[in-house]
């Protein structure tokens, strides 16, 4: 260790921001947040009111089964694809539990003085559709924990999930909102705002001496097959992802289809370039567990729009090509050169695949037309009702493009803000030489599995 | 080992039991369980004979969802999550399966007789929702195994099953049917049961010199990593287990989202008494894997009502604190004064919390008034229709208080008798210096990864 | 090694195969594949002129659940079960991966063109119930990996699914259509087409010299859990793989059940086995990794059939039983004296248990009368419409027969076939002493986790 090492001793900085910020969340809660008219036991007086004519209908049952699907991406998915280093599996899935924990009840306040305010009473009103959004916005922070993962400490990931969400819920605001761009997925408004939030922060943190724990920068056999365990999850439930809050019948349909086939198709071309660039052709686990996931972060935006299914098997195809080569060419650059350590790669799977979604998005959204889409169709697809009923497609593929340019300044900004409080030598971050090392933050008991007796 | 070591040879009273337990099985169906109305080829004519317009309220379609991630819960929560033993992952999740397979048909069966008996033929008629109940039926049994883990037979699991489901089946009669308590997440009838029921064979089957195993007692760095599947699977798909008998529509809406809610709080303050209680604040990941989950134990019984976002997050907070500082405090205490080994400690993860459960559904039912609630949903949500027509929420809540007791009794009286069943010297368990050890009950081939060659 | 090993540098031909095939994917999709009415934005126009009244009577609502659990049981389920070998993870859940992800847009043209096309524009019109069937389409040629796990490239993996889509797609139709069998699991479509491909592809590549590698040729501890994972996923969600195509309503629902109960009849007989043929009575992980999944093959046939609950434990008793005494007793037989290799024992799981439930299925369906059935329900569940509506039970028993011939037929021809293909020493297959090993074909940086500093 070095003569002086940061003290990583958390004992009273992460009880206390726990307890505080548990305490505000109920306080908040109790002031602000009450069950919708679906999950109030008023709706039986609501259906009859509304001619509803089954208890089918209500919105439970059009979004759960995705909202489970995403619930897993979030805390299973995300949790173990960070498995992969050797000796930080309980920081990968420990960490992003507690941060996933803490940013969805935050979430859930900021997005819903945003989207669910009820100016009658001046309370949110939550069912099962602010859940998956608040899984959402969570979902940008882990994203962003990628680019940081072993190099931070449990109270710095808190703040950086407390900024982030709130940063998330702003620039949601403005993109969905104010622009009235369409971002079913996310590829904007989750992946290429964390992804450069992340990278950010990761810059501002940047550390010149991080060779020095670098035998734990890696991963060994059996850690990465947990890490698959994570990268299979965020795979077969990324069309749950992207439909679950898509509109209700084709919306929801379309998106699941248009997922399932740009995942399928980058697949084969992340295997194609991981052994292409490997001597002897052989693959390389960093790959196959995070670029096969890129067509799913790029079909994000377009994934309820009328996109045919070989144009997702095209966004697929190019996405699994481009991240692959970012893992093998630019990831070394981007630490040599713009000095961003990335331990995930995020750069590869969130932020060049988000940034091309937004772009495949706006390119659709200008493309769309009434004979493909339908009068009714291209109105529902786009909303193109109340202020906005006189919107055209190529007005709106603006609007798309003006959407990816605001989750990018938000995140670069943001970023670099959060990364400075983050810089402060108080929240207790691990020396150069402790990197990746669960030992710091974890009781471990035993590494090794022994014989009895040994 | 010692000089007369018990006979763990379980060769012939292992297929024994499993034989003629499941050909009793096959025989107890044959006479009693049929299909129902809804899973029956003749639904088309009662769909048309009650004016139901669509398949898709067929009772499947309402519950399905809930079910299969219930199914996960008991097969990889509970079975993961008794994995992190450095050598006993295969009893863990072996015997866990085991256990689920039989207990869901006796449950089946046992709750079949009491809830779904068609007394115009004397047949059980099943569908969906029977499955999710044999599946909470089971999950009392499989809770009562992590208080025996690594120191039982599996003929002795089976036996324990058998009379847990059995016990389980009258108790909940009892709770739910004579006394109209309500308990959707199953505080009372699952977790208070089983918990106590676990514990109190346990104290039974006490060993004094279970000090022997002690080196295998503990976990090792993967293994802790496989006991976090099930932890994270539990912990997700809890929302799901608290909703899936609940009301149509609000019921299980409401359910789900106080549960995800309850849920969330109670990681953060795990988290805190974790790292508070640990000189150097590092965090034990036998908390973040217990304790994590007491919020959604504890929002069972209540989870249908209107406690409303901040009651769920209250309920949430305090038994992360109360769980943890169980495992620290309590579970000590528990192993030297009253002589009761728990080696998942249940008494922390279930028996508190159930308990807590219950009496905030009394508190919650108590307090339950129409303003509130309204009238329809007052009478909905407490079923106060039929001989119930007349009970106000303050009887409500001292019915509620009188279930908690009941079951309370059924799992004391009933594992201290199936406790001294199973002392009976001929049942194949292990001696004390072999327990927690995966050789005993299983062909293990190789502990260790090594390299080619060697 | 040898003096001539053989070439396992795949770098020019497997990135060669992915690219070229998943360009041709998007030529064929861009010329064939196109949304249905379901999944198409005029869904707002279709609703109002086929009078639905809600969004979600949209097939999406009634099989999107079912869908994901499918895929899940495809990329985790059979990706998992296959990690056992001590040094095969990657190859197991990666290959598993990459051809899964081709398979299923292989499927959705093959099948596509059978079951989907729209003679009005030549186009394929999928949904998610092409989805599904892609799935089912890809279990197949999974299972028939089984056999041969661990002695195949990914070049050749990848060649076998090619031809085992194709030959899927025509017997399927040929069952299902031709024939107007019912098969809503796959007995005789999937696993016993899928089983017997895989075991004559195995037959025609038969290694004299295997033993060579026999050092790596089983599991190591932590290998094994990984693979309880896999076998968990398949059995719990195998009521959904055997429902997830059947009818609306009733038809799901009772497969779901059939199922259930099937699966749990097997895990107790399965455990009696294996204890039973050990000398001390222990239990071995292979068995209960495979032979508890028998009765949900075994089912699949008969799922949707007024089976009833009793019917579908005794076919999950006899699987149970005859899947482990298989790998007990025939699976040596089939190595030695058949010059089978069979690495997962898919004769055991799959080939066994599939012809069972083509047999089954065949007398299950003889044996429907009006009085059980109803004479809509018997109509519903048969199929007796259109150019089969005066088919009855016993003849339909008939050409439930005869749909298994045709499964054996083209799986055992089209096996060899395949078989020779692979033969061919172009595809970069490893040399005896290398099977098993992932160091071939995958880069392995660390085998064992070792303590800091070493």
């Amino acid at each position: 260790g070095g003569l002086n090492p940061p003290n990583t001793n958390v004992r009273w900085r992460l009880p206390a921001v726990c307890f505080v910020w548990q305490l505000s969340m109920i306080i908040l809660f109790g002031v602000f947040v009450r069950y919708n008219e679906e999950s109030d036991t008023h709706w039986v007086d609501y259906r009859k009111g509304n001619n509803i004519t089954s208890d089918i209908e209500n919105d439970f049952y059009f979004r759960y089964p995705s909202f489970q699907d995403v619930h897993v991406m979030i805390f299973v998915g995300f949790g173990f694809l960070m498995t992969f280093l050797k000796r930080y599996s309980f920081g990968a899935v420990g960490f992003n539990f507690l941060i996933a924990a803490f940013g969805i009840q935050w979430a859930l306040l900021m997005q819903g003085w945003f989207h669910s305010l009820d100016y009658t009473d001046g309370k949110i009103k939550i069912g099962v559709e602010n859940l998956i959004n608040a899984d959402f916005c969570v979902a940008g922070c882990l994203i962003a924990y990628g680019a940081v993962l072993g190099k931070v400490s449990p109270v710095q990931l808190l703040v950086m999930t407390l900024f982030g969400i709130t940063l998330f819920a702003v620039e949601e605001y403005i993109i969905l909102n104010v622009l009235h761009a369409k971002d079913a997925g996310g590829s904007m408004v989750i992946h290429t705002f964390g992804a450069y939030y992340g990278l950010s922060i990761s810059w501002v943190l940047y550390r010149p001496n991080l060779d020095k724990s670098k035998h734990l920068n890696g991963s060994v056999y059996h850690s990465d097959v947990f890490a698959m365990i994570g990268t299979l999850f965020l795979w077969m439930f990324w069309p749950s992802f992207n439909s679950a809050i898509a509109d209700h019948g084709d919306g929801q349909h379309r998106a699941a289809i248009n997922t399932y086939l740009a995942l399928a198709s980058t697949v084969l071309t992340t295997v194609a370039i991981s052994s292409l660039f490997e001597k002897t052709g052989k693959l390389d686990m960093v790959h196959i567990q995070n670029s096969t996931l890129a067509g799913g972060v790029a079909v994000g935006t377009a994934a309820e729009f009328m996109l045919s299914p070989y144009g997702s098997l095209i966004v697929g195809f190019f996405c699994g090509i481009i991240s692959t080569m970012g893992y093998i060419h630019f990831s070394p650059f981007l630490e040599e050169k713009l000095k961003i350590q990335d331990t995930c790669g995020i750069h590869n799977l969130h932020a060049m695949p988000g940034v091309i979604g937004g772009i495949v998005g706006a390119i659709a959204a200008t493309a769309a037309t009434n004979t493909v889409y339908g009068d009714l169709g291209l109105e529902n697809t786009f909303d193109f009702t109340g202020p906005f009923a006189k919107r055209v497609p190529t007005i709106q593929g603006g609007y798309q493009a003006a959407g990816l340019c605001v989750a990018l300044c938000f995140a670069i900004g943001g970023g670099i803000f959060v990364g400075l409080v983050l810089k402060l030598p108080i929240w207790g971050d691990p020396a150069d030489e402790n990197c990746f090392d669960d030992e710091i933050y974890w009781e471990v008991r035993q590494f090794l599995l022994t014989f009895a007796g040994n």
